[in-house]
């Protein structure tokens, strides 16, 4: 197939529809769960995306996968650089390799262990950076003057929301009468992708769910102007970006609102996840059950869960 | 439906049948997962029958479901007892409730937070007891003096073992051209039923899988006597429990083999299918992957997850 003119503007329904065609031999279609206590608790029905079950292990594999194959040309034997604390690093490495290219990926130092294996693991190369914003994107930036590859950016690209997007896409073309979708958001790809799948196949009102300790979604969605990150503290390590300016954008004309939740509910919420539905999460996907347990809305209600790769832990040290 | 008469010799075919038949409308039929990357290290296709997705997180509540079914009459208003280290007693407390019968579950006192809680969850009863084989048995005496209930034991009834088998029989009838089925081994209610399951349904090789720490039945199998379990520290809590004798009858004649599995191949197993297939399952059963990573089968291979009740780390005392 040859690859599409990168977009340039926000996605349009058709942009959606190519890019879910253009990744669909690559990504896994994920199941849609559902828990008989977890609806009991809360007094609704809810479905469940489960994009820990994508390729990599999270949705970033459809936004990398997208960009990779946009970008196919430009990057033709030079490859790809990004950063990222781990999913998108991940998933553009995978990618990357689908077609053939190598991908450099820039990470914090305090990026989860199982994160770095990952991008590892996917033939990437791993380039330590210091744990903020600033550090990531000069880094990223020596890596592509030495380089000459293509910088993906894991979130302010529109060719990213159009992959982010199909997630959402394929839930509502599922479950078309869900009335609320809650959507963890960080660098807002995700959320930003949801709006516009629900704008253009849905009907449910879109909330954005932010660790309170990094919330500078709420911040730059309530004020209407970009705030910067000023915590990276979150134990939703896939949330501690800044949100990006394409994606705030997007997020302040069609998303409802951002429902904030506390450490303790993020914890609650991740680990409801796992006892209950025997699915493991990451800290960063128990931002929607907390939220929907806070919220408690009525209705058929969608939750992205976003990712499922979490250190895990040691059962010998406990017993030997 | 008339309760039917317990079972009083090794189950037969129609036995199982009429188990599955049975326990049907409160179970869930598990689904079959399988992995990629599990296939591609050792090999083989592998199916994993996915019994941590079962009703209390569980093969237990097949077993438990059966029995209680089958002595509901004796056992009207007066309930049941079990000993058991988490899941056998979670299921009698679930499976008790379905009838509307209360349940009395003996736990020693090393059994992990989650199956306690869950036990409670249930509505059913727990008495502490000291984490011994004889110090349960006697403690579950005592209650069944007290309150004249009916005890189940928790694998050595052949109730429990043609509800244990519906598992296997279910893979089997799903795939029938399985050449290696991987069994854990604790008790034996879940090995004994996966080799009469296969015996009628199946033309595989059964190999139970047990801890190295902990290998009572790889002693009493080898020797064709009857072994006391030597220790309980296995990270594999459900399986420290002693074998039981009917458990051995059936295993001596239609087990193929044991496998003997490290604390840190079981870790090994465990962490395996949490990283790669988002499965959250208990200790015990990674000792089905180890036993696979161990023996390197040619042919396609069936395992059995058989819970998902191991006790989930928090993710708040790292970070805050």
């Amino acid at each position: 197939m040859k690859p599409a003119a990168p977009l340039l503007g926000i996605p349009t329904r058709e942009d959606l529809l190519a890019a879910h065609q253009r990744i669909a031999p690559y990504i896994h279609e994920t199941p849609v769960l559902t828990s008989r206590s977890f609806d009991d608790r809360v007094g609704t029905s809810v479905h469940f995306k489960g994009e820990h079950l994508q390729k990599t292990g999270a949705f970033k594999a459809r936004g990398a996968m997208n960009a990779v194959l946009v970008y196919a040309e430009q990057a033709r034997g030079r490859g790809f650089i990004t950063h990222s604390s781990g999913n998108h690093g991940a998933a553009l490495a995978w990618a990357a390799r689908q077609i053939g290219e190598r991908a450099t990926i820039v990470m914090p130092t305090n990026a989860p262990k199982t994160k770095i294996e990952a991008v590892r693991s996917y033939g990437g190369s791993v380039v330590f950076c210091k744990p903020t914003q600033s550090a990531r994107e000069a880094t990223a930036a020596q890596v592509q003057l030495e380089t000459g590859g293509t910088l993906v950016h894991p979130y302010n690209d529109y060719n990213i929301i159009a992959g982010q997007a199909t997630a959402t896409m394929e839930l509502l073309l599922a479950y078309p009468h869900l009335e609320q979708l809650y959507v963890p958001v960080g660098g807002g790809g995700l959320l930003a992708g949801a709006a516009l799948a629900n704008l253009y196949f849905g009907r449910a009102e879109v909330i954005g769910c932010e660790p309170e300790v990094a919330n500078d979604a709420y911040l730059s969605f309530t004020t209407g102007t970009w705030h910067p990150v000023q915590s990276t503290r979150t134990v939703a390590d896939g949330l501690r970006t800044a949100l990006g300016e394409k994606n705030l954008e997007i997020i302040k004309s069609h998303v409802s609102r951002i429902v904030l939740v506390s450490e303790e509910e993020i914890a609650e919420g991740w680990s409801y996840i796992i006892s209950r539905m025997k699915q493991w999460i990451e800290p960063s996907a128990g931002t929607g059950p907390a939220a929907v347990f806070k919220d408690l809305p009525r209705g058929a209600t969608g939750i992205l869960l976003c990712g499922g790769n979490g250190d895990i832990p040691s059962i010998l040290s406990e017993s030997n």
